[in-house]
């Protein structure tokens, strides 16, 4: 089923505690939701760079598969920029420098043949331009949304409307916790879902993640990553590799609740399996060489290592 | 099999961020470790209290049906005692006072009738007095060790001398960084696994755990728990419920390196669940009133939960 993931688009240069250092490579949530919910099935992008954006980058994303016709490359407009730097643990960054640019200003435009999108991202971002996006697509069947603590902390009311619109909320743990004002990462995710998702999902990085839903409760581990070159763009492409399951399987319908219990540890395991490669390099490097079979290989061995049952 | 554990027994005063407050419970890591081992058959214990160790907290070990034989109750001698207080995220916790008495003197005797002991679990405590321990059981079939950072400051060339007679190290993540200087866990565990030990357990509290084994490095999650009401001795019955269900299985022979890859990752999904029910309550109150059906019900749920196999 047509799946849409709306976000960023940027140019990223990162540094990491080994004294590794990319410049100006791709970058933002729009471009790893859909490089890893590429692996899946078709992925349509809702974004906006500037006159900036290298033809190398919009060329990175159609080798996907990407349908790029709502990437906007607006005139006069310059491409969101942001520098970080990793710390010792890889666990935390700091960001050196960013600029928002044309994030700053109007949202893209849907392109109308976008109109039939069924699965539907909406990436990290202002939460009133989040409500706005999920109305331009009248046959939504399954709506997933990613928050951060920016709008947590501004927008508060508008995002406790933003969850009784949703299927989906996808956020980290620290999140969670400022949210509803709870440490405990199950208990949090417990109370997100009397505030209007049928699931909540939420992302520990190496530690994996916890996930409620009406059925129950879960975790899964991270894959085991002995090197991580660069986290960056790990929970965008976990979020794709989650919604292009889902929307490959067309989980959506069928049950009560959308998506089974599950059919969602399924997703989440091949979110996770999908974001154990992107950490292996910069940017979309890993991804761009990544094969289905790759994929498929190392899903089977993560769901080996989680097997618990039989011979008892 | 039989299985013994050497560690201490304490008399333990807890205070939780909620304001709830327990003083002089049953406490140590034999205590815990035994107290969770039980479920899954007989395990011996050996340790030393003072001659105030209170006769209710010696019936409570009875009670599980634990060998008590090598518990030491030395005239004179006052009991380990240790206070501490958890801080609001319950991951971290302060030592508010510490009194070693007996466990700062000589250890106590290994009885005569536990020498056939093929299990062997050498809790936290001072490196000699491990390396001296595990000479007691010339049956050994299997020897697991835990350790803390007080002994890898304080004896890393003792204790480098140990994992090359242990053939499992469990520790805490931090510990592991400490002992390795490496900061990713999953690095830190594949590094520990070149020094001796046949496989090593990192444990990351909520997080679950990591493991090495030479057929592979594995993750397990925590069993999700929405309420943590006392993280106490979490680690000692995760260690207890591990080695229970090996010593049960028998699982220490037959293979190169002792246990299989699939026991070990049973074995520590076992443990993982009796912590979860130690969290429940202070000290070892949930423990006392759990059932082995309760048991293999939250096993089964948990391998439930971890299941990702068939109808792709």
């Amino acid at each position: 089923m047509s799946l849409v993931v709306t976000g960023s688009v940027g140019i990223d240069t990162i540094e990491t505690p080994d004294g590794q250092r990319r410049e100006e490579v791709l970058g933002g949530s729009c471009a790893y939701f859909a490089a890893a919910a590429s692996f899946y099935g078709p992925v349509r992008i809702v974004g906006v760079a500037g006159e900036d954006f290298p033809p190398k980058h919009a060329e990175t994303l159609k080798r996907f598969g990407i349908d790029t016709r709502g990437l906007e490359r607006r005139e006069g407009g310059k491409t969101f920029r942001w520098s970080g730097k990793y710390l010792e643990n890889m666990d935390h960054r700091e960001t050196t420098a960013i600029s928002l640019n044309v994030l700053g200003e109007a949202p893209a435009p849907v392109p109308k043949e976008y109109e039939d999108s069924a699965f539907v991202f909406l990436a990290n971002g202002p939460t009133a331009i989040q409500r706005q996006f999920l109305r331009e697509f009248p046959h939504r069947k399954l709506v997933v949304a990613d928050t951060m603590d920016l709008w947590i902390n501004t927008t508060r009311d508008e995002l406790l409307a933003l969850l009784k619109e949703i299927d989906g909320l996808v956020l980290n743990y620290d999140e969670a916790e400022l949210l509803t004002g709870m440490k405990n990462t199950v208990a949090a995710a417990q109370h997100l879902l009397t505030l209007g998702p049928k699931f909540v999902v939420v992302k520990k990085g190496e530690h994996g993640c916890v996930f409620a839903h009406e059925d129950g409760i879960g975790a899964l581990p991270a894959y085991p990553a002995e090197r991580v070159v660069d986290p960056t763009g790990a929970g965008d492409s976990f979020a794709g590799g989650m919604m292009g399951w889902l929307a490959a399987n067309n989980a959506a319908t069928g049950t009560k609740s959308g998506i089974s219990f599950h059919q969602l540890k399924r997703a989440l395991a091949h979110g996770t399996v999908i974001a154990s490669f992107t950490i292996e390099a910069f940017s979309l490097e890993r991804l761009s060489k990544l094969t289905r079979g790759e994929v498929d290989e190392r899903y089977r061995h993560y769901a080996e290592m989680l097997h618990l049952k039989d011979e008892e």
